[in-house]
């Protein structure tokens, strides 16, 4: 099963990898990716797995055994811009390492088991994060989702096939493995965790505007400059955050005209918000907001916020938390929470009896080159998922 | 001499020009700068001037009668991102107008008369303004330009031939009219003036770096943002030009890895920065650059700053200045001081008598498809040239 693992894990280290910042650059239905998803269907065909394909994207590759409604694990291929390996990835390799570990141990599942892959989980290019498992789960309409365009402009619609996706309609739980984007484990002492629930969160576009004029010949008090409204507005969200413990982050912008000698017309940036309730991330936003629309009416620029995407705070099924953590080799897993996204967590909303699993990760750091896990750590992922595959699939 | 000016301007009006908001992209040696380069030609040959170019993209149009240095007059044709319709085009189609009306007027000069377009003056491209005087005048080696590259990473070595100019081994004084980039001439009721000199300015790029990370996961108190960093500079930058009476702009970024659930990695941002004195200037961006340090000290991050140019104080010659200012149809024309970079700060310092004249802008509004000149005003701009041209080239 390690030799398994590390060969997998060897064949996708290569593809996507930006040789200057060690960082991947996986986007959907870009080559590297695609180049992902072609690599899926070739160990789906090694072991003989039945693939389905929705006209999103998404693919599961199915052991057909057994009967009922099946149990489906996986995660995602795509990356953020720059990202690193594991985030997304170690769920795939783990659902086939896990498979295989189930097969050696001459385990006959009792249920179908599938690994399953949802497209754009980051959103880095269509900018809805779980865009793939949202329409699977029909919580976004392909309507909607066509209409989504990149930084280039490419709709989602030119890019995928569209239409609807019923790969969901067998499934009756839904374990995925990912690396964990903090230090929890770390701070715990354990390999592997169990999720108890996701934080809400949503991503936020702040379009500030004001007017163009020349950098040199206009003077400072002659000026409507987005681009103080917004700087104001990002210490302003950092400061917010930190005052309620909670996250507030500006890593994205586009500034119009862009020109060194030009006072821009337009800053558009993006802010991700995540609290440890709803009524928090409400009251955080609406704080920044706030903050944003004062100093524009002292900037004489113009905010307008667009909620492009709120998920809500996600618990996840606590019986089967306490299933899937409980009596293994190293004792149970602790149970933990999470304020990173997951395709998990729109399943578990959607009503499908989902469980997640994270390997420790030393650093505690994500959506970076730096993101990292043992191999051990890896291996001892893989081993409790094929546990919990056991106690749902028997 | 108004129908010839209205022609060429309505020739002009449609290339490069963006529909959604009127504004003009003609960066350099791209299809509408060289469509604009190519009219230039035309207009040349129906005046029957004759052309010399150099092997940078510099052109001068010579009206071939006299003898001696010869008087030159022009300006640009390349625009900042999303600029206007003046900045540039206006020196170039008045200089043509001028020599139509001197023709009119049957004066016949003692010296050559030059009309020229210098190349890259904004700097929209490669990121030095006055690129193509700089290098006619040999402040800047081609060794160095060469290698500057644009937004897509193509270097200027890649689109200009390259090599040396001697366009101006023959040119004795250089006049250029410039739309006003501000509101001097409304408050003193001129349509046209005359500039005494140009601010020291500089464009300066400060990177700040941090550490990439999950914008959800990562604890606002183990972040290293380079925003925030930036964020606080550009207030401060904004502060400290304000208190001090110049002028500090932040209007260029570039964000790595500019996702919305990523802590960005690095932050560059370009600062204009334009001052009454070198002294001055100096001291603004020293007291930035202090700012910017101690804050990247407490926020974890780093951050370097690069002059990418800085251009000294222009004092055009005085006498030169009161010979274009006096006597006119309208009295004498004001003289002002400018805060705005132009080739004519270029030849000066280089040793070439120069002088500006200004035509007067309602709005004040430049960089901007906002920026105007009523067409009265641009008219007597035009005689103003011609004036200035048959004292210079008796």
């Amino acid at each position: 099963m390690a030799d398994d693992f590390e060969r997998m894990w060897r064949d996708l280290e290569p593809v996507g990898r930006a040789s200057a910042s060690g960082g991947y650059f996986r986007q959907p239905f870009t080559t590297s990716e695609r180049e992902l998803a072609a690599w899926f269907v070739e160990q789906a065909e090694t072991r003989s797995l039945r693939i389905e394909t929705d006209e999103i994207g998404n693919v599961v590759a199915w052991w057909d055994v057994g009967e009922g409604p099946g149990v489906l694990t996986g995660s995602h291929l795509d990356s953020v811009l720059d990202g690193g390996a594991f985030d997304g990835p170690l769920g795939v390799v783990s659902a086939f390492a896990a498979l295989d570990l189930l097969r050696e141990r001459g385990f006959v599942p009792a249920r179908p088991l599938g690994v399953s892959v949802f497209v754009e989980e980051e959103g880095s290019r269509f900018g809805l994060a779980c865009l793939g498992s949202r329409l699977a789960a029909g919580v976004v309409t392909w309507e909607q989702a066509r209409e989504l365009r990149d930084h280039a402009g490419v709709a989602f619609g030119d890019v995928a096939e569209g239409g609807g996706s019923r790969l969901l309609d067998e499934v009756g739980t839904f374990v995925e493995l990912h690396v964990e984007q903090g230090r929890d484990l770390v701070d715990r002492g354990a390999a592997v965790g169990v999720a108890s629930g996701i934080w809400p969160h949503g991503r936020y576009r702040f379009d500030f505007t004001g007017a163009a004029n020349h950098a040199g010949t206009t003077r400072m008090e002659d000026r409507t400059d987005p681009m103080l409204t917004y700087a104001m507005t990002a210490l302003a969200a950092n400061k917010q955050a930190r005052l309620a413990g909670q996250r507030a982050t500006f890593g994205r912008l586009e500034v119009t005209p862009n020109g060194t000698n030009a006072i821009p017309s337009r800053v558009i940036a993006w802010l991700d918000a995540r609290c440890s309730s709803d009524a928090a991330l409400a009251a955080l936003v609406e704080a920044i907001t706030d903050q944003a629309a004062g100093r524009a009416g002292r900037d004489g620029t113009r905010v307008e916020v667009t909620a492009e995407s709120v998920s809500g705070s996600v618990s996840f099924d606590a019986a089967l938390a306490a299933l899937v953590a409980a009596d293994h080799a190293g004792g149970d897993w602790p149970v933990i929470s999470t304020q990173a996204g997951h395709d998990a967590g729109i399943l578990s909303a959607a009503g499908i009896p989902t469980a997640m699993l994270f390997v420790r990760n030393p650093t505690g750091v994500s959506h970076s080159p730096e993101e990292f896990a043992s191999m051990p750590d890896c291996l001892a992922g893989v081993s409790a998922l094929a546990d919990t595959l056991e106690r749902l699939a028997r």
